[in-house]
């Protein structure tokens, strides 16, 4: 694997596993206050885009990364919507 | 352009603007608490290493996608250490 690649594929984990610890956060805290709603409303939209783009195009790492980001943003989303 | 192409194009623009939002929340209520500073930290990381992703592979969506991002995640994680 060149050095590039493997670039790309760190990167790819850090934007995917960061928002393990907001979900980690909120629901320990039970507290969204300060989580924009139009953020993980867009950002959500977006990534179940970024999905769709995946398997329409067939891309495994795209279609892996995104699945795995749109559970995690959407649970951050429930907990705005939940606890405001 | 393609549908597919349509459908990444809308899915990139959403996934960077979506920061926007939390970067004029954050900057009106002068509130961070319930953000996570490991989700910003790691993000950050992994959309700088995006930029030199694609810089390193000459993308050019790539690299406007990732540098509109970072500026924008690096603001929100300059409110996050200065107001908590």
């Amino acid at each position: 694997m060149s050095v590039v690649t493997l670039i790309g594929l760190v990167a790819a984990f850090c934007t995917t596993i960061a928002f393990l610890p907001q979900v980690i956060k909120s629901w320990k805290t039970k507290s969204a206050k300060d989580l924009s709603l139009g953020m993980f409303l867009i950002f959500s939209l977006g990534v179940f885009l970024w999905l769709v783009y995946g398997l329409l195009i067939n891309d495994l790492p795209i279609i892996i990364a995104n699945a795995f980001t749109l559970v995690l943003s959407s649970i951050i989303l429930f907990f705005k919507l939940r606890h405001g």
